[in-house]
């Protein structure tokens, strides 16, 4: 890039227009970008024009949302949007509470750590484990080494069918439980990062109850799917987990920085801790005030991006993207398989999909790099059952049908 | 307020001028407007227009900047922003490394949980401890009950002229020693919230030696005046603490949501969890990915919203604004105590400072609702020394001397 960086602040003013020019001409350019139409790499929402307008109008008046009495009204705002998740996924209004917070990786931590607070006795953690799939998203594991854990405690549940083996899990459990160790939690994964696959919830939850473990949901891609027939049949017994995190910023489109975690009972997010804090303004009488039970004190205003485009649009669209990239996903599965010479490796439950080229690792690369030279689609690749594999994640609203069916073309001309 | 909260989505779209009319007009206007001339009343910065354009750009491009290879150009720009701060405190830009957060709780939150990793052997946390004052911001000791430490293992260190009182931390330090409890930290405020106080790093920095501590500075508001005269003698020492935690959104008028932490050391960042993660994207050879630095992976790009006022700008304007707090604070302190009836409980190191009512609380509790409904300034209590006391917090570049000047004429007619 032909742009300098300096490690002194700048002195002399420089010319607006330059700056944005460097911007968009030097800088943006080189990034992926998340809203393009053929973008299918990661997991990731294509953004929207009005949570823009949203977050231009909520940095610009730059509230302090942390308490409830220093802005009444956008808390009140931001606390409707939250209760748009609890009621979609079951869990009581009143009873449960949930936060905005930057994404997932900070929704699930917090959860780990709540469930830590209520499930464990002590200081010590020498002993303590909690259990996940081998395809967990990498941040529970960053969590945990973040909140002091053990780094070979948090149990990696090998999986079956792409989902979380549940037998597997029980055995595990008891295993630990018989061998001294101090099970406290479980996190299910609520659409894979690799496959999409949904840890099933009505297996998982009579184990959790019988050991009274903290069942987190990280249903940062899959959990928004609620909104859908399909999702809410695969993702059964949410209702009942104790904690569920969710990003807006991927299959609602919001922009980036929009997570969400919801507790379903809202006791269990105070934490002890208050000393002196007579600087901070007064409480409100019945209501709890986010800084009180998020790590975070002032933070952006995050509510009004969610708010004004589901307000303005109503949900319909936002559902019928999502019901329209899962129709997709299914055919395009069917579709790959009639490719002689490819074959998919996870059939998609919610959006994502695997394949690969049968002839092995070197031609399934080769082959992703010709499909993201040409232009219409940019895919990414993972590794499934050892096995590298190209993936498909539909999320965006500008991906359609026509795009896809162009890209088949290409890929059938390739192999 | 005339708003109905649903807990339902909305089905119906709604027409878009009338939901920002309901925006600002019955939500906005409820809340306090750090931007106003006449803010005083919490440590807040006042924001400023070319963040806010930074931001709308910085949304619509939605770009990913966890990891440098998804967007080179613009992670560059942050990283360029953090080197700024890097220099200005006096760390290494090679050695050390940083992070952009939504504000100094998650930064602090962070260099707590590097600072166990770093000093702390196994996973029994029942008798580790940590220092800090009775002043601390309570997000230290929040971010301490979160990462799963015992609450009365952060000591809270008396205060002497409103700093730490170093003799008695020493004396803690190693009485706890003596008990058979295990230190691993020093968190310093630098930059109290009620006083404004910074604790005395030359001080407090051979005891951490000593004694193999972390020391973590929580410089939330005082570390930017690093920029001006006053505050690098102020902050002497700075440059040799573990880790600093500080807010652009307070003294360098960025909009909320924009901390940062920095590490002297940036190999102390890293934890050690990674599981198969191949469904990312190749890591860069020669830099740290952010994501694999802090707790979050997606998030809301964060760096052009300090970059573009300040490349266009330059830093002088920034800078002036604090030299002209730090003057109006020194002479509102004086003019305060040359009213009868009044008198300052703290003097201003930086930029606060508090003051009573002789007559005792009741007095002081009536003269800040006169103030306050006065309209000219907005401020706000807290306790000091037991005893309830007005508070100044000057960091508002809207706000000058003829809108002080006013307002003590004002006070003086109320007393």
């Amino acid at each position: 890039m032909p742009y300098q960086s300096s490690i002194n602040f700048p002195v002399n003013p420089e010319n607006y227009q330059s700056l944005l020019k460097t911007v968009f001409e030097d800088m943006a350019p080189y990034s992926q970008i998340p809203g393009h139409p053929g973008f299918a790499a990661y997991v990731a929402g294509a953004g929207n024009f009005i949570s823009n307008t949203a977050q231009l109008i909520a940095q610009t008046l730059n509230p302090f949302t942390g308490h409830y009495m220093m802005a009444p009204g956008l808390v009140t705002l931001e606390m409707e949007v939250i209760k748009w998740f609890q009621h979609m996924v079951g869990f009581d209004e009143r009873g449960s509470q949930g936060f905005l917070t930057t994404g997932s990786s900070l929704a699930s931590m917090s959860a780990i750590s709540m469930a830590r607070k209520e499930k464990v006795v002590g200081f010590d953690y020498s002993n303590v484990t909690a259990y996940t799939s081998a395809d967990a998203h990498h941040c529970i594991a960053k969590s945990w080494a973040v909140l002091g854990f053990k780094k070979e405690n948090l149990r990696l549940i090998p999986l079956k069918n792409f989902k979380m083996d549940t037998t597997l899990l029980n055995q595990k459990i008891e295993e630990d439980l018989a061998r001294g160790f101090k099970p406290f939690m479980v996190v299910a994964t609520l659409g894979s990062t690799k496959t999409g696959a949904v840890d099933n919830l009505k297996e998982i939850l009579p184990i959790t109850k019988k050991h009274n473990l903290w069942l987190h949901g990280d249903g940062a891609y899959g959990a928004l799917f609620m909104l859908t027939d399909a999702g809410r049949e695969i993702l059964k017994g949410i209702n009942e987990v104790d904690s569920v995190a969710l990003d807006p910023h991927k299959a609602l489109s919001i922009p980036y920085g929009t997570g969400c975690l919801l507790v379903k009972n809202k006791d269990h997010m105070l934490f002890d801790y208050l000393s002196d804090d007579s600087y901070m303004p007064p409480r409100p009488v019945d209501q709890v005030d986010y800084a009180d039970i998020t790590p975070e004190l002032s933070r952006d205003f995050r509510g009004l991006r969610i708010w004004l485009p589901l307000k303005t649009l109503g949900v319909g669209p936002f559902i019928l993207n999502l019901e329209e990239k899962l129709k997709l996903a299914q055919w395009l599965a069917l579709e790959i398989n009639s490719i002689k010479d490819l074959e998919v490796i996870s059939n998609p439950e919610l959006t994502i999909l695997t394949f690969a080229h049968k002839k092995g690792n070197e031609e399934t690369k080769k082959l992703m790099e010709r499909i993201n030279n040409q232009g219409t689609l940019f895919l990414s690749s993972c590794t499934v059952d050892g096995k590298l594999a190209i993936r498909f994640c539909l999320l965006g609203f500008r991906l359609h049908y026509d795009r896809l069916q162009k890209a088949l073309v290409e890929i059938k001309g390739m192999v």
